[in-house]
């Protein structure tokens, strides 16, 4: 039988109720709240034909043994930033619980290939700023010597606040046991962005994650007197930040799908009487094509030392992060444009802005593709966050067709060896 | 006999060696290395034919009683901001000490008007926030009202630092009596600024000082997620705000002494992954006359609205302080022009962008002109300020010139009544 979508939505917000206070969802990775909220989901599994088990990074994995040890995974992440909202990685989980258990029924407790189902620990990196930890450490990219000594706010290590989660730091790298035999990924997230509400389609179809180059850029000038300094002395580095802050804007737009953002300026000593001697701004420009990202990032550069240059300033550049597009699979990206196609009428292929436990997964080489469902406003990373109910159970339903297109992709005999 | 400029500048010296660390000048008013350098100055008026007394917002007087009760004053101030200079203030102050030794000396401790000598207590500010402390309170432009729970970064009051150092908060308006028979006033001081280094002249005439419109503007945009926002539906607070920080510069150069400065910009979340949802922003915009600094201010406002209006932004103005232009006395401002002269062979006129205590004199109506020493690289509220020894000696041989042509002009007939 179909997934059940009624049964998705008000398992949502029996979620909502049991881990969110009037700010937002709490479900805080290694916190308390979701540790909770696993619990709540694994007394979800009771009576389904499935074995359970934490990895060694803490994902959470749900497998109904099929015919073939071929697995189809379907993943997301019950974990929340503070405040957070109520669709943001639930969804994932709980449409992918409702099409694991659909698949059951239909194949009485043995489809023809396993099914799998992951909640990713600490998607969201929010209190210890390592996102991905869970697929990360599944797909082998993780670096356990620089992370375990970061800290939360309170001044708790990562590596103990895993410990008090049964987690060792040291053992993360088993997560990677669990690849043997994947053979395709899909996951269904909100869009967490403008661009489907815009067109007022409720579903999308994602061709992958973008490339992002994330670095600190900083200005050096001079700090003068805002009263006894001419105008035509000054070496003011805000005024050097403020061009670049302007110039990455027509340097994103000649690409369709290219952003770039300035998220942070900081004037030193930034004193209403002095002339700003040192500007420290940050820069995240996106997209999916690495050469276009790569030429958006050589323009910023050329253009912040011009600026510099033109302000009698010094430029100096940081990286603070980055990651090269990545591109999910051409044949389930053809499913999942049927499947929307089949119940929404019209889909639409996006890049995702955002990163996802998916491009983990697709790093390594395994077939993947996600599902976008519309976001009212754009809004994620907040109680305001929504998607309209009739939007939630098309994706319930869609997300559930193209599971099925894909058992059936992995079960046909010309997909096997 | 003429001023000895060689003991003015051994006496900065010595100031210097008592009160200064590592770091700077450590004159901070109000507190300790303040009183002391204070006690080192009544020490300097031994065998001079003078009296001295603090009046009751702790300025501190030393008169040379004349023939006429008519006075010259001279002043400056002994406090420094924490890590300050060695002639920001002292220079006036000293050099109004050797100033009224000569005049005695010539005079035989009986000038025709009455000569005094001030220094201000609590010019910088640096504590407690308000600067001109007690030139205001001698002017009757301070508001008590206002300043007295003021707090420094310990905690500490204004009203309990100031009894501290025998000053009743609630007394300061009798420094007012000090006004009586006040007929003219002059202040050395250095320039603190490049304008006159960059013209290769030592000293300058000071018409006036410049009026001040400063304000907090804030922007507020739309904050939204750099990865899943396309460049075409965002509202950049921080885009309008650097808009802005760009804009000033034109509008302050239509006129060729006027400054606009953005000192300080925060962004909120201002964070590496998120658009500007907030940007706060100051502004400090200074010129001699009152009509240009209106209509750059005006043309500020205006843009500001401009370009929250592009970004999709609104714009919140907050005026933090504003004083007028003060412009000093005509004949005053001959008298130093020909004293530099005399002395250098060739004068400059500008405004002063910072404030000092000569304005709060000049706005009750005394006459009143300043003299400007050049500073090497425009450095102030530094360790690092400094001017050529021979610049010093020739600012004390001009203001020492530009005093007796005061005196001169005060006791002639036709300037009595």
């Amino acid at each position: 039988m179909p997934a059940d979508s009624f049964r998705v939505i008000s398992n949502l917000q029996e979620l909502r109720n049991l881990t969110a206070d009037d700010l937002g969802a709490q479900r805080l990775a290694w916190s308390p709240m979701w540790l909770k909220a696993r619990e709540w989901f694994q007394s979800k599994l009771d009576g389904l034909p499935i074995e359970h088990h934490y990895d060694a990074a803490g994902n959470s994995w749900t497998t109904l043994r099929g015919e073939s040890d071929r697995a189809l995974v379907l993943g997301s992440h019950l974990d929340s930033v503070p405040n957070g909202g109520w669709l943001d990685g639930s969804l994932g989980v709980l449409a992918g619980l409702e099409v694991l258990r659909g698949l059951s029924e239909d194949f009485q407790g043995k489809p023809p290939v396993t099914i799998r189902l992951v909640d990713w620990a600490d998607e969201e990196g929010a209190r210890f700023g390592r996102s991905l930890f869970g697929s990360s450490a599944f797909a082998g990219t993780h670096t356990v010597a620089v992370d375990r000594v970061r800290t939360d706010r309170d001044g708790v290590r990562l590596e103990d606040a895993l410990r008090n989660c049964g987690v060792d730091v040291d053992r993360i790298g088993d997560a990677s046991l669990e690849r043997s035999h994947t053979a395709a990924y899909l996951e269904l997230h909100i869009e967490q962005g403008p661009v489907l509400e815009n067109m007022r389609l409720p579903l999308g179809v994602v061709l992958g994650t973008k490339g992002v180059e994330r670095h600190a850029i900083t200005f050096h000038g001079q700090e003068a007197h805002s009263g006894s300094t001419p105008m035509g002395v000054r070496r003011d580095a805000l005024a050097a930040a403020a061009k670049l802050a302007l110039e990455i804007r027509p340097i994103a737009r000649k690409h369709p799908d290219a952003v770039a953002t300035m998220g942070s300026v900081k004037t030193f000593p930034g004193i209403v009487t002095a002339v700003v001697g040192r500007c420290e701004t940050t820069l995240d420009m996106r997209d999916l094509d690495a050469k276009v990202l790569a030429s958006m990032l050589a323009e910023a550069r050329a253009a912040s030392e011009r600026f510099a240059s033109e302000e009698g300033c010094k430029v100096e550049w940081s990286k603070i992060w980055s990651i090269e597009p990545i591109s999910f699979d051409s044949r389930l990206i053809e499913f999942c444009d049927e499947a929307i196609r089949e119940v929404a009428g019209v889909s639409h292929r996006l890049p995702s802005g955002p990163l996802h436990d998916a491009a983990e997964v697709a790093r390594m080489g395994v077939p993947t593709v996600m599902m976008f469902a519309q976001s009212l406003a754009g809004l994620s990373h907040n109680k305001a966050e929504d998607t309209k109910i009739d939007d939630l159970k098309m994706a319930v339903e869609a997300f559930d067709r193209l599971a099925r297109k894909t058992v059936n992709w992995l079960s046909a005999p010309k997909t096997e060896g």
